[in-house]
């Protein structure tokens, strides 16, 4: 760090000087003097982009200090491996074939424990397919005569290699199996291939599953023991951690909405930004599609057992999805130019805010439940109370209508739009209109939420916290879902 | 094909076997004839899953013929690369070096052109570097003596292979350089160790890279001249397939809202998966960019150059998927319970599916441009007429406020909500308010669209199709357009 920032003091010092100079010698400066500039502006840029990757490189590594632990952990596992050949009753065993597990470290070591689970298991067998077939199609090539043997080689790489590579398109193969697939061809054509020429072939085909074992053990032993990275845990940390981004931003954008009072200043685009944890919301399908496929290669671990319903976790996110689909267009609806009066506003405001603040609640309470994995005793009655926020959120809205087709003497005279209250009403109270239909909209889609982390619950068998406690609570909410928003969301 | 159905009938009839005997012998049938009954079942359910996986597997094969001719690609480079061993005169140069040749096809080959090129690259240099980085220090601990060198060699490993893994998590380099750093720390390791053993090094070394280049042009050659699949081309059908479908999404929602009132049947629900070509929109981000990633990489081919800006597209892509997610919002909405009187629906049809044919009028020009790659003379006249759209439909809205305040005799006696209609009006038509409002935030979102493609035509040198024709053209939206907006989007 103290080199780091002496190299950026040197390179800061450089650019003034070379500002400075540059200033005062452009007017009476030859070609040879500029050439010599902007080559040393050059090096200056190059050292200031090596400088900022460099800075970058260290705030990553600061951020998460368990990135730099997997790097340590490749480092050691490499080293490991090399020991069988510095080592000479290790390297007599093996011989040049300890090739094989330091490629096999390389290529299969990951981030997480179920990507690297993963990748072994489909190394090995990939390797241990391939390999046999090979041997077998060998031995009956081997009967029939040295002269058709490349024949029938290169006919069964081609129609093997192009088989397979088309079932790695396949999505369920392409999910689980692609890597074993790629590993079945390279072996495969390897085998045949080098069969022709090695007397050997079995030895050889013997001591490289050998390697390939030692190397995913080693592997696997490492990643598993030293600071294990569980894509499983990364998946529901991922999926709490969103739920409350979405809560937060919920209430964040209502909030805005009723607070800030069309003083649109800085300070607002600051806290725009504070509010927009939703955005991680959604585009992160792809991020947990792939921990959970990696989340079931791994063992029992902490809180979950090795048949976690991680695939409900998918079911879980797609319904907060949907949930910060709307909250986007939420946003741009109210961010929109149309001025409500703000008696208008503050008529509505109470109750959008409770409905907000009710949901929000609601997800929390649905966080909350995932963290500490007990069955929630209180998010029906939340649910309840969040349906009844709506319905006087909708009792209010109806109500909008008298105060202004009779228009009362209204409070707060700097609103000039008073004078054609009559015909622009509706224009006028659009925006809360939207709002409020768009937190009803919320709320059916935070219902869908709370379907599927019950059902998550359900699954991944939950504690409940007292049972005796949960009948005592009014099952207020359960008769008011509706069947049918498992559809819409 | 005609293999498959003679097993699939013949499976058929054995089910219908099974069923068919089990039936009959289930009273009387002893403990061993129900094993075998059990046996006989789980073999047929194995028939009927490989059975099925074939079907899925032709299927794919039936619709994407492409990647039958990209399996075939695979499978004839290594049919060629395997001649290096066949031919005498080509393995007596190389020996058993031919492996990397065979290794590279098989990790290298990849589906598209921009994704093979990229791998390729990466693996030469990654490859070269590292060899001479290895060799280098190699002859640096050679000078210093046997005893040091492992130890020397570990530190070396340790260190570059931890901090080669960790600039792996750096977004800059893992976009492009992710397989190129995991071939560096392959080659340093497998070339550093190895220097311990083998005496030729440099020779090992040499042959290694030329084995590599021997692959890499293979598979270069291959996958540019067969039939190739370009990754920006890829791109570019994927965002004007999806404009396509986010237009006709839209015109489909908002159309089925006013015309199928009410009648909800078997028939509607067909309807509706047609209209949820926007859910592609919804998550195509992570294909986006990794298309756009390989794109870069890939020379000029078709109607782009080189320099083609295939960034542009993800943000083009970006506002399409501000604009789908108000679609699902509005989806959402529009589907809620709350039903609005036929004659308000009626008031307002016109000119909401209006605002909907003329939004996807602009979509479905801005589709056009990027299919013809020429500058749209008429986009601004149709934004405009969108904008006109947006304004009667406001004006509609105003002018529904006083036909509900003095209610006029209503067609249509079959809306019970009559009598109550000076208190519940605001409820009935907040349907009608929330859909205006959200098709008003879509054609914000459109011109978001409009903007970028402008730009991307702009940038990517589309052909105006006459210049002068352009000026004639009313500039009706132009001003119209908001600059917040695209903070929106």
């Amino acid at each position: 760090m103290a080199q780091q920032k002496e190299l950026r003091s040197v390179t800061e010092w450089r650019i003034k000087m070379t500002d400075g100079s540059s200033e005062a010698l452009a007017p009476e400066a030859g070609l040879a003097c500029r050439a010599w500039l902007a080559v040393k502006g050059l090096i200056m840029g190059l050292i200031l982009k090596v400088c900022n990757f460099f800075e970058k490189a260290w705030n990553l590594g600061q951020n998460e200090p368990r990135k730099v632990i997997h790097c340590l952990k490749v480092g050691m596992a490499l080293t490991v491996v090399s020991l069988f050949y510095y080592m000479r009753p290790l390297y007599e065993g093996m011989g040049g074939n300890a090739m094989w597990a330091v490629m096999t470290i390389v290529v299969v070591f990951e981030n997480t424990v179920g990507a690297t689970i993963c990748k072994c298991l489909n190394r090995i067998c990939g390797t241990f397919i391939a390999g046999s077939l090979a041997i077998g199609i060998h031995w009956i090539v081997s009967q029939s005569g040295k002269e058709f043997e490349p024949f029938i080689n290169g006919i069964s790489v081609f129609l093997l290699a192009s088989a397979v590579t088309f079932s790695r398109f396949i999505p369920s193969v392409k999910k689980r199996f692609d890597y074993g697939a790629m590993i079945f061809i390279l072996t495969f054509s390897l085998v045949t291939v080098s069969g022709y020429r090695v007397d050997k072939l079995l030895e050889l085909a013997n001591n490289r599953v050998y390697t390939i074992i030692i190397g995913t053990a080693l592997c696997i032993m490492i990643t598993m023991i030293i600071c294990p990275i569980w894509a499983g845990e990364e998946l529901y940390m991922l999926i709490t951690r969103n739920m409350d981004k979405l809560a937060y931003s919920l209430d964040g954008c209502v909030g805005e909405y009723f607070n800030d009072s069309g003083s649109s200043s800085d300070d607002d685009k600051e806290c725009d930004k504070k509010f927009l944890g939703y955005k991680c919301v959604l585009t992160s399908k792809a991020t947990e599609e792939a921990m959970a496929n990696f989340a079931r290669w791994e063992p029992a671990h902490g809180r979950f057992n090795f048949r976690h319903p991680w695939k409900q976790y998918l079911k879980v996110g797609a319904s907060m999805r949907a949930c910060a689909y709307c909250i986007d267009a939420l946003d741009g609806c109210v961010n929109s130019e149309n001025e409500v009066p703000e008696s208008m506003k503050k008529h509505m405001s109470n109750i959008a805010l409770k409905v907000s603040s009710e949901s929000s609640r609601v997800i929390k309470e649905l966080a909350r439940t995932m963290k500490t994995m007990t069955k929630s005793s209180t998010v029906d009655y939340l649910v309840g109370e969040m349906n009844n926020a709506v319905l006087e959120l909708q009792e209010d809205l109806k109500s909008l209508p008298t105060s202004f087709i009779n228009p009362q003497p209204l409070q707060g005279a700097d609103c000039p739009e008073k004078k054609k209250t009559r015909t622009v009403a509706l224009m006028d109270i659009m925006p809360l209109v939207t709002l409020t239909s768009l937190l009803i909209e919320i709320t059916t889609r935070i219902e869908g939420m709370v379907n599927e982390v019950e059902e998550l619950a359900e699954m991944g068998e939950y504690k409940s916290v007292a049972d005796e406690k949960n009948q005592k609570q009014p099952a207020v909410s359960k008769t008011n879902v509706p069947d049918e928003h498992k559809e819409e969301v």
